[in-house]
C-alpha cells in the first residue's frame, strides 16, 4: 500500500478544491492535472473526427489492432477531454494488448443529456465501421465514463446493435440521484467526490430531466443480455455503493460480473498511476481481464 | 456454458426435493450426493480429532504444507460432514497448492448456535498450534460454511487472535433473517434454496436466539480489519444478495474484496464440479487467488 503516495495526492487534491468553482474553472484545473504521455513509447496515434467530434485511435506497440477498447473519460459529463485521459486510456490499451478509441463526446451543460450517449454510440458505430467485430470491442470508462459504458450498452440494445464483448467500469457513476448510503457514509473519507459536487453535475447534465432515465442512471436499466462486466472501485469513495449496486443489479439480470473493491483507494485512483503503484496495478489487472476477453 | 450438464443437475435436484423432509432424511440424501474422491491422487491424509471433533488434514501432492485452508462445509448448520465436502475441500487445496484442514463441526439442532463457531475457532487454534502462521491460513467455506468463514473471523477478532491471511466464501449465507430482495426475485430460478428451507435452518440453528447476532449473521458484524475476501456466487441463487451485501459491507469497512457473479450458476455449483465445467473453473480461479495470498 502506497500510503505516502496516497497522502500526497490527497493533499494536492485538497489544495485545488474550492467551494463554488465554475465548470469553466474546474475544466482548466483538470487539464493541468492531466498526466503526460510518453511520446516515444511506440504508440501509433491516429487523430481524426467522427462528425464534429474529435477522436483518437491509438495502437500501442505490439497491440492487436483487430480488437479495441472504446474509452469514455470521466468528469461528471461536464468536464474532461481527450487530453485529461490520454494517458489512462492508452495505458489500459497497452495492458490489454489492444487498440483504444478515445472520443471527445460533447459536454454538459452546453450539450446536455443525451448528447454524451449519442456521441458514445457514434464512436461505437465508427469502430464497427472500421471492421472490428463487436465481440472484440470493450466499452470502458471512469466515473461518468463508467456510467456511459453501461448507458451506451443499453442504448445499443435499444437500437438493435450487436453488443460489445465486455465492459470495464472504473468507479462508475450510475445513479444520478446521488442518494445511495455510501454517499453519506464515505463523505469524510472521500477527497474528491461529494453529494454537493455530484448534484451540480446532475443539474448540469440533466437540467429538468428525470434522473430515473436508464440512459442517465443505467443502474436502473434493464441489464439483461449484457456482456461480462468488470467493476473496480476504491473503498474510500462516496460512489462505492454505485459500484456495489451495479454489481448486484447485473447479478439479478444474470450478467457475468466481477467487482473488485480496493482498500483505501480514492475515486479513479488509476488517474494517478504515474504516482501511485495501486493505480498501475489496477490497470494491469483490468488490462489482463480485457485482453483475455478481446484477444481470442 | 455447460447448459446441458446444468439441466441434468437441476433435474436430479428436483427429483430429490420433497416437502417436509426431516433433517435426518436430508442428511442421508446429502451423503448419497457426495461426489467420490480419487484415492490414488497422491494426497496425504491425516484423520484425527480435535477434542471430540473429527478433522482431516490433507496435503495434495506437491502442495506447500506450511500454508493451509481451514474449510467449513455447507448445509445450513444442520447438514453436511467431512464426507459430503471431502472432494470440494481437497480440490480447492489442490488448486491453491496448499494443505487443507476440514472439520466436522457440531450440527444443529442437536448443537445449536454458537457451537459451530466455537468448533471453527478450535480448528483455527489447532492450525496455529501446528506452527502454521496465521497470515498463511485462509478460511473458506460454502453456504453456511461461507457464513462461518466470516463469523469465525469476527470471533477471532473478539478473542484477540491474529487474523488469517485471506477468506474465500462460496455462495455464502450471511444474513439468517432470509429477507434480502433476491430471496424472492430468484425464487423461481433457484432449484435448491428457498426462504422456506432457509427459515427451517435458521430455526434449527438459532432456536429463539436473535438472527441479528453478528456471529450468526456476520453481514451485520463489524468487518473492519479483516483480510482480503473473495466471494463467488451464482446469478441463479436466492442467496445472491447475501453475497452482494457482504461485498458492500466489506467495502464500507475498507476491506479488500472481490465479488465474482457467475451467470446461470446455482447454489454452490462447485459441489457438482465432477459433472460441471464451471464448477471446476471456479475452483481453479479461487485456488489461484488463494495460492497467491498464502504461498508467499
Amino acid at each position: 500500500m502506497s500510503l505516502q503516495e496516497l497522502a500526497a495526492i490527497r493533499a494536492a487534491l485538497a489544495a485545488t478544491d474550492r467551494e463554488g468553482q465554475s465548470f469553466a474553472e474546474i475544466r482548466v484545473l483538470y487539464e493541468q492535472l492531466a498526466p503526460p504521455v510518453d511520446p516515444d513509447d511506440g504508440t501509433m496515434v491516429e487523430a481524426f473526427e467522427i462528425g464534429a467530434m474529435k477522436a483518437e485511435f491509438s495502437v500501442p506497440r505490439g497491440a492487436d489492432a483487430t480488437a479495441a477498447i472504446l474509452y469514455f473519460h470521466g468528469g461528471g459529463y461536464c468536464l474532461g477531454s481527450l487530453n485529461t485521459h490520454r494517458r489512462l486510456a492508452r495505458s489500459l490499451a497497452q495492458a490489454a494488448g489492444v487498440a483504444v478509441l478515445a472520443i471527445d463526446y460533447r459536454l454538459a451543460p452546453e450539450a446536455p443529456f443525451p448528447a454524451a450517449v449519442e456521441d458514445a454510440l457514434a464512436g461505437y458505430r465508427h469502430l464497427i465501421g472500421r471492421g472490428i467485430a463487436p465481440r472484440r470491442i470493450a466499452f470502458a470508462g471512469d466515473s461518468a465514463g463508467g456510467g456511459l459504458t453501461m448507458a451506451t450498452m443499453l442504448a445499443a440494445k435499444t437500437e438493435n446493435l450487436p453488443l460489445p464483448g465486455a465492459g470495464f467500469c472504473i468507479s462508475p457513476w450510475v445513479d444520478l440521484a446521488n442518494d445511495l448510503p455510501s454517499m453519506a457514509l464515505k463523505a469524510a473519507e472521500d477527497p474528491m467526490i461529494s453529494k454537493r459536487r455530484l448534484d451540480a453535475f446532475t443539474a448540469g447534465y440533466l437540467g429538468p430531466r428525470d434522473a430515473g432515465d436508464p440512459l442517465a442512471s443505467p443502474l436502473r436499466g434493464d441489464l439483461r443480455g449484457l456482456p461480462p462486466i468488470l467493476i473496480q472501485v476504491g473503498s474510500a469513495e462516496c460512489l462505492l455503493d454505485d459500484a456495489v449496486h451495479l454489481a448486484g443489479n447485473l447479478g439479478l439480470a444474470g450478467v457475468e460480473t466481477r467487482l473488485d473493491i480496493w482498500p483505501e483507494m480514492i475515486h479513479v485512483w488509476h488517474f494517478f498511476a504515474p504516482l501511485l503503484s495501486e493505480g498501475r496495478d489496477a490497470i494491469t489487472v483490468a488490462g489482463r481481464w480485457l485482453g483475455e476477453r478481446l484477444r481470442t
